[in-house]
């Protein structure tokens, strides 16, 4: 009886870890419980860090990295990002995303989702490529060369503003001079995303990027700004990260 | 009732996961609990693949990696690695370690430890110093410069043969010429200490070390042997991942 009860926990915690970021109805529609009853194990999970929530989503912990031995800065910036992400989204209206690599892909590590209705979003711990899109170019652009070379072996195409192969050395010595990437509808159609680094004992560990769709940001403007509010936000979590 | 069990539960997943490896009679000891009773989580959580054993000893599982967003590389080489350390070990008779960079950090990811009383080993999950031990230099040798800066400027005498800084450059020069480490004593004293890298996709991602007394181990046929077992060990590992 008891050992059900823990077991059903335990398929709580993977659930929500596995699909990165849902809500307490979707969790228990999926293992099929009561409402009230997933919601009595998501609070004991969300009580000790195993699962965190942000505007009735629940994403995996900061704690669960921490307890699985997971790289210890991304374990403190998970831990610290939620703040800086959700001011950057309060500043921009749109979505920021703090992203690391992992080996030869890019993982949306966070994220703080903008409220308008035609915003871009990734799944928290989604894997993506690392040559399309500002933020995971940004990784790239810092990645050891073998990690490129794999990059420009399986390159696909996503949309027709995909970088091509050719372009891509070129593309990464200039994000390392600019410490800035810009992208437009590379990995999704219609969005445009500036990305900065976000150091740590002078090593590049995450990017930190706010994708909004081309319509509404696509201008020097909201570039200019966008790119300094990003700045700002990288500087202070490095100083964060360091302490 | 149900969430005290449940929460109970948890606390053993996490008294596994931050001692790194302890037996069911340690765990229940820490928690208070009838060792039939954590021995009852303790299945449970190793059944879901959040904790592993080997030889009564339990250690963080590599589907908790998994789950927390781990770095696909380390969760797969949590994964395959037992075997081959295992292997090693009943070869040698002496431990076997698999260590990942962690940022300025090494953290021993998995070992099969020599069931010789005067052994050497660590825990699951220990942070050690990059610029200390074999396996560790290693790890140094190939990671972003950095990271060297960091080491070098916060290196620690552990014992009268840990390395000087004024040294650093030219040993980790000639580790990556040779593809291989081997230290006496840096780090724990009376150790000997061979290791190799791991690569994955031309990274070097891990390093494979194998670990003994000085008096029992430290002649050239012992290295020599101990590192071309290494070196057969790695390349399949790195075959592996690369599937």
């Amino acid at each position: 009886m008891a050992q059900n009860s823990f077991t059903r926990g335990l398929d709580v915690l993977i659930a929500i870890a596995r699909n990165g970021q849902v809500t307490v109805a979707e969790v228990a529609d999926e293992l099929g419980l009561a409402t009230s009853t997933a919601y009595r194990y998501v609070r004991s999970l969300r009580d000790y860090g195993l699962i965190e929530e942000s505007q009735g989503v629940y994403v995996p912990g900061w704690r669960l990295m921490e307890i699985s031995g997971e790289h210890l800065t991304h374990t403190r910036l998970a831990e610290i990002s939620g703040e800086y992400l959700r001011t950057l989204t309060y500043q921009t209206g749109e979505t920021a995303v703090l992203a690391v690599r992992a080996g030869s892909h890019a993982i949306c590590l966070r994220q703080s989702v903008s409220s308008a209705p035609d915003h871009y979003a990734f799944r928290i711990n989604e894997l993506l490529p690392l040559y399309a899109g500002a933020g995971q170019r940004l990784l790239l652009a810092y990645a050891p060369r073998p990690i490129v070379e794999v990059a420009l072996a399986n390159l696909v195409a996503y949309s027709s503003a995909t970088i091509r192969a050719a372009d891509l050395p070129a593309v990464l010595a200039q994000v390392r001079r600019d410490q800035f990437a810009v992208s437009r509808g590379e990995f999704k159609e219609g969005a445009i995303a500036v990305a900065v680094p976000v150091f740590s004992n002078g090593e590049v560990t995450a990017s930190l990027t706010i994708a909004g769709p081309s319509e509404r940001c696509d201008n020097p403007d909201w570039v200019r700004r966008a790119t300094r509010l990003l700045r700002a936000a990288a500087a202070d979590m490095s100083a964060a990260l360091e302490k």
